[in-house]
């Protein structure tokens, strides 16, 4: 197979960077995959288990002669990561992202960037609770949505070289304009996100309800919120103070919508109710007919 | 194996009845297993795939003789059931029930049953999001708990065959009074499906935001919350009508933190929220190792 880039830079090396470089190997899909952690604990531990051909102790030479130079730290570190590549960035070289967010890592990087390099934003959606150098693993973004969010100017070569390796990494892609990226992710991820570290939250403060019944009896429904309130702090902090106002608003009308069945419940409207999770329930059927979930019984989980 | 109960009756044949079922086939736990449900459409359905030894069309029919007797209706339709099943009780029989609510099913069937016969509630912590005669599945109980909740009165050999027969079945048991059941269930799974049915509520009025892409882009987050939000309508309404007061209290301490994130975010306090989120990332840890979720990559789910 031919590469898709003869030499591939990872900055930043947590669970995105791992699983792409898993995935590339998987695939046959790079000459040379350098890395670069700002953490010396983080760069030892890559040595450690073979991730990335070479990792450098500067981004500068690990960003030195790559073709594609991709950005996989948090979207709060995006401005000082790409200040230290831009002076060592090859010409023709294509600079893309990986953040959840899409306006603000632009608004971050862009400006940095020397003429003459590309630049092609990129959001694959994918992810575990887990994080940090071990947690990749190859099939991560297998079947799962990769968002390429071009900017005005970006090259269309180098916008199509981005969505073929971003599909032999397993990815189905589609393409967004930055601005919308943020406002449907805002819905499908963010505030989400957001309820779910509240509800966790919440459930840790009652002191009526022991910890351990909390924990014993999580069943359905605050089980699956622990596991989305268990995403990386740092990132998620990042995402919100990034994407502030389509975050807010969409809380917003999450508030109004509760505070009208909290209503109905007081007053007893159970037909209220009964329609509307009917209406929700049909959401769920179109999701697995769109290959985004399974409906294998027990959620599809292993007993443990 | 000897048998728990030489004959047990279910009243309503759904998800929890149909696993009854087929969990107590797999462990040879009963002589035999009759049923009943108010549709004939599921009597049919439940004929058609052997589900029950004899599915009768009445309730009377289908209690006469037996020695427990589990009512699997919606905690709503308790109170008919229990007025229906009351005058065909055998002497020393036990009745139970699956109900996600406590105190209001306690308050529904008590007051119906004859002397002679014992009432001990339990409450099953397992569940998918599919319901119906054909959702059913042996293994539906294996690992999870099963709340018995005992009345006053309730006799002390009925109470402990129950949880013999739950332990069967593949749970593990605990016992627990019925309001504090109900004040756990709040935190654990009412709150939870009331905030995830409104998040896909909401998602689902945005007309900015596609139907499609809402759908495709649901990544982690918003696909999960519409695996809470496909749970059965009737069920839940009943669950909110019948424990509003503890639902309620926690939904008010649930927004009132939800507006302290909102304003963190709005301030741009990175540091409180980066301290939330690492405080509910904790409590992952704990469910999991209580044995109540799998870390599995993907959340354990088979690719689709």
């Amino acid at each position: 197979m031919s590469h898709s880039y003869d030499r591939v830079a990872l900055i930043g090396l947590g669970l995105i960077a791992s699983s792409m470089f898993w995935a590339m190997k998987r695939a046959g899909l790079a000459g040379e995959v350098t890395g670069y952690a700002r953490s010396q604990e983080t760069r030892d531990t890559a040595r450690e288990i073979g991730l990335c051909d070479v990792v450098y102790d500067t981004a500068a030479e690990a960003v030195a002669g790559a073709d594609l130079v991709v950005l996989c730290v948090p979207v709060g570190a995006m401005d000082s990561a790409a200040r230290e590549i831009a002076p060592a960035l090859k010409q023709g070289a294509t600079v893309s992202d990986v953040g959840s967010v899409k306006r603000a890592v632009i608004n971050a990087v862009a400006p940095h960037l020397p003429d003459g390099v590309h630049f092609v934003p990129a959001h694959p959606l994918a992810g575990t609770e887990h994080s940090g150098p071990r947690s990749g693993f190859a099939e991560l973004f297998d079947e799962r949505w990769c968002l390429i969010v071009p900017v005005e100017g970006s090259d269309e070569t180098a916008i199509a070289t981005l969505e073929r390796f971003w599909q032999k990494l397993g990815s189905k892609t589609d393409r967004m304009a930055p601005d919308h990226h943020d406002r449907v992710l805002a819905v499908t991820s963010h505030a989400p996100h957001l309820i779910a570290y509240t509800m966790v939250g919440v459930a840790d403060d009652l002191s009526r309800v022991t910890d351990s019944e909390v924990i014993n009896y999580s069943a359905a429904g605050f089980r699956d919120f622990t596991r989305i309130a268990a995403s990386d702090p740092t990132m998620w902090r990042d995402v919100f103070l990034n994407n502030k106002d389509a975050t807010l608003e969409i809380l917003g009308r999450f508030t109004e919508e509760l505070f009208a069945l909290q209503r109905a419940i007081r007053k007893g409207d159970g037909d209220l109710l009964h329609d509307y999770f009917t209406r929700t329930r049909a959401i769920r059927r179109d999701i697995i007919d769109a290959g985004q979930d399974t409906d294998a019984p027990n959620f599809g989980r292993s007993k443990t």
